[in-house]
């Protein structure tokens, strides 16, 4: 539905963009906000999507990510002279011309929360180069709860969490192709898959569009990342800003996919009340009013955090930190 | 667990009582609550059920049953002269002393809810008697959600609201064994019922105590009852009262067995905590304690409604009625 | 407070605004709002002001009633060929020249609430037109819980409620100065007023800037109002109109001004904390925490209904009422 | 009303009680609770006072701190051979039979949280013994928020919070009388208190009962306590079950007292719907009924922590803890 959504004439505004790197009309999956608009057209779209498919589509925590990246690496390039963000400009050109679907990944196991990545009895509790060659990095480790992965293009690698000088083997950003040498998809098993697989003519889900969420654990076991694909090798001081960057975009998706899928569930209730012969109680009234205030209150701050955007020094709008937080905390 | 902790010397004192009618020892699932210490005793007795199955362990609906049936059926008697009550007497000392288990069979499909029993289209969305016999009755309809209903060995039949004049063939009471001539049970589907079925090696649910919840609907067709056991037939002006005290029993449970199963899970939590190196962290303890509240403040509800007791006419002990719906809206 | 700080260099772009009327600059308080960018502007006023004063500034009822009545007029005369948002505009123009506070006067008593206006047996609960002369009307009846009223230069009569055909002549919209012959003021007593008249060297409010609130009832005696200060003239059908583009504008408003206090509080309540040696507790954090997030959710949705704002058919701009009705809600 | 209660036939049963200690009917206010029964009466005593007052009676702090000083003297004296016991059995045989009114003294001011009583830069933030003579002690200090002490006549000081081995002198529980040498108190003023004062015709609390709350300020100055009115003397490993006991028949009030004050409440609102022609609205019948709600789960943990009581060693009785801290943490 996604791509779906792209080609539809009534919904290509929201869901298609103008690439500010290539002037070509691509994906806003694939997009880099560039203004106020483009904040809320995505609160839009996702909403509209939520609203069409009724579950997860899987799409943001790539679209996040990417959004994310782009101004951390003109920063770091900015301090440190490094070249991250035209290898990123370059990676992610290719994105928006195939029209790839991106997984963004950034938890780790973690292990021990009480340690940070280096403080690991084992190592691989959080995702880490092992080796560094003239070609590229090995990395290994593994990622949790990956939404979308096993029908994604692309593994979009960010760190789960601000690091300190002792973990810079953990402070990497790169991409891979999910079929790359070394990758394994432990797919996550779902409530009463088997009822589905067996084909029963019941509705369970949109599977035309994907499995819900559908998330899988993904293990990296010596998987080599050219350096072309490499947009960040040890910044350790740069990690707590691509989680908080992450973090604030994707907060501010809680207003917008889940008040997509809250518009299908009080529809879904409304109707269930008529059927009932309940829809005139003004307990049933109050009930469904009080969804809809839910709904709404979530959906303002996502509004409001886009509303309030501010540029940063990359051009890349990020939304207002503050109420994309205030957002996930009424979800 | 509910026969198997009457037998265990440290909760015997909860899972037994004494028979008011036998003076036998019985299964406390069957006894009629003669004192605030029978109330009280009932709540403990959730509470522990609750600990030790962590599910629905299906006991209580039939309980609350036989308590409301009990009172209203003397109360019927005082007032119209039947024989209602020494009838029930009769069938509620066999189950005590076979030690039966009874599935409360209260909830009809309604069909639409602006309407009552008689105004229905279609006369079966209530259970009905159809015909009235020397020997019985016949009764007609369904009940829907019936926990634990295949593994009971009796059903015990309760008019689902309040009625008027014009309803008198739907107000009946009466018993009927699960097997009895006419009876089809649909069971309802379980998540995951199927990866349970293939018996893969994890835990989902302690089926050696039965199936969580195992709700089924039983469908009535041309179900003959000897009048022995019918409790009640055509009094409309009694089917409140039912409904009321059989609803004042059953909300103070929610105080009891929830709390049973939320200690269960707060336990879960606090060794989750313990595995993620969390459990010292001010918001992990803020959370577990905003646990405990709730489940203290449900269960002080039922203790409240049951120290605040009233003797019926019968004899027979009530909850406080206002208590027992705070308990019940605080879930 | 409202008129300094529209002379103050640093706030004069939220306090002023450019007349669409006469091209001259206004208080925004006598603004009509002309795009999504003064919605927001509103808001943002309305928060410093907050943050200033730490009470009720009194200026936002009339400035609704003032945007309310600008396009409903519009509106009326594109229907009916009425001549009212000509009149309107003039009297429009002279507030902005003279840079005059309004109070916008639209909560009558109402008697028996399960009776419209003309069910009453007293016929003054709700404000009426009593005569209807060549040179214009007049009115009685009373407004209650004025703020700002006896600080204030003109009163903007509304209608409270929506009517229909029976009330005409409880349908009107006027301007009347606060001096008009027939008005009386009962200004409501507040808590501790005469602590604070005593001069007691405690701090009591601010009332440099006026007094908290200030509610007044305003009773209305034979007061006459000519023609081209009547805006409305049993036009009952609009009566509906102008209470609820009001009522979103007011609404609008309670995660603007509110949030303001809110952050004195919360700066106090920081304060307090340090002096008690608590600002270090996890469970201060917490609530210091939750009253930002509750702030910040208000402001959200108060941003939202402005970025979300639409133009009116007379060009004025109105928020979302959706979400202006949640922002209401969540106070 | 806490002495008039008690004459009064019909409330007589709850108002008064049979001293265990001298085996005259004494007020309830001076009892210690000996069984369950004692417990469940004084919640119905504080909710029968909060109906008739309407406000705060005063006397539960008093009443709490006897109860929490009787178990706790003769658990001391238990473990270390001291004698407070028989010294408090005396002073509360005397409080019995003279019918008198005890405030409650816990609170210090405390200083900076962030330390103990012996770390505060002014070492009289919190109130301790300064001498200690043949005859008795001195103490300095004071005790905020001292509600109706200037219309009691006897002070039961305590301390206020867990301490250690180096506050040994603040480790003082004793009695003074509200006239001892030394003392003085600075009365809160109340809201609207000078307009009241005015003798103004209209109903601001009822002041024939005593002024709400009444909160004071009690200065000690070298006060003097003679040793037969000295119930602990540096006994640090004590302070913490004072305190906590103290705190869980405190807590326990909650549901009493607070729900008599609600029962007033909603009593008004109801009258208020029916002046105003709402009484029939489902969002009034819905506020009302949630009113009532509250007040009843308040009421439940106040029944239940009453219900589950325990005997302590002296065999005066205790409320469950855990059920007390709920009751007070869901005002």
């Amino acid at each position: 539905m996604t791509y779906a959504l792209a080609a539809d004439p009534e919904y290509k505004n929201l869901g298609t963009a103008t690439s500010h790197l290539s002037g070509r009309i691509i994906s806003r999956f694939t997009h880099v906000h560039q203004n106020i608009e483009d904040l809320i057209k995505k609160v839009k779209l996702l909403r509209v999507l939520g609203q069409k498919t009724g579950t997860c589509f899987q799409r943001c925590v790539g679209f996040d990510g990417i959004n994310a990246t782009y101004s951390v690496t003109y920063e770091m390039d900015k301090k440190n002279g490094t070249s991250y963000f035209e290898r990123f400009k370059k990676w992610l050109t290719y994105i928006q011309d195939e029209n790839l679907m991106v997984v963004g990944a950034m938890t780790d196991p973690k292990g021990d929360r009480s340690k940070g990545p280096a403080g690991q009895s084992d190592p691989d509790q959080y995702l880490r180069i092992v080796e560094r060659r003239k070609d590229g990095i090995i990395i290994q480790g593994a990622k949790l709860h990956m939404t979308g992965a096993v029908n994604s293009h692309e593994i979009l690698i960010m760190p789960t969490t601000a690091m300190d000088e002792t973990s810079k083997d953990y402070a990497v950003i790169c991409a891979v192709p999910v079929d790359a040498s070394g990758i394994t998809m432990i797919f996550g098993r779902q409530a009463n898959d088997s009822r589905r697989d067996n084909q029963e003519d019941i509705d369970v889900g949109k599977p035309s569009f994907g499995v819900v969420g559908g998330e899988a654990v993904i293990i990296f076991e010596d998987v080599f990342v050219p350096w072309e694909r490499v947009f960040m090798d040890g910044e350790t001081d740069f990690c707590g800003d691509i989680v908080y960057r992450f973090a604030a975009h994707h907060r501010a998706n809680y207003g917008a996919c889940k008040t997509g899928l809250m518009d299908v569930l009080t529809g879904a209730v409304c109707y269930l009340t008529q059927i009932q012969g309940t829809a005139n109680g003004s307990h049933v009234k109050d009930k469904v009013t009080e969804m809809i205030h839910l709904s709404e209150t979530l959906y303002s701050s996502s509004i409001a955090c886009s509303a309030e955007g501010w540029p940063t020094s990359s051009g890349a709008f990020m939304v207002n930190t503050m109420l994309a937080n205030v957002c996930k905390h009424n979800v």
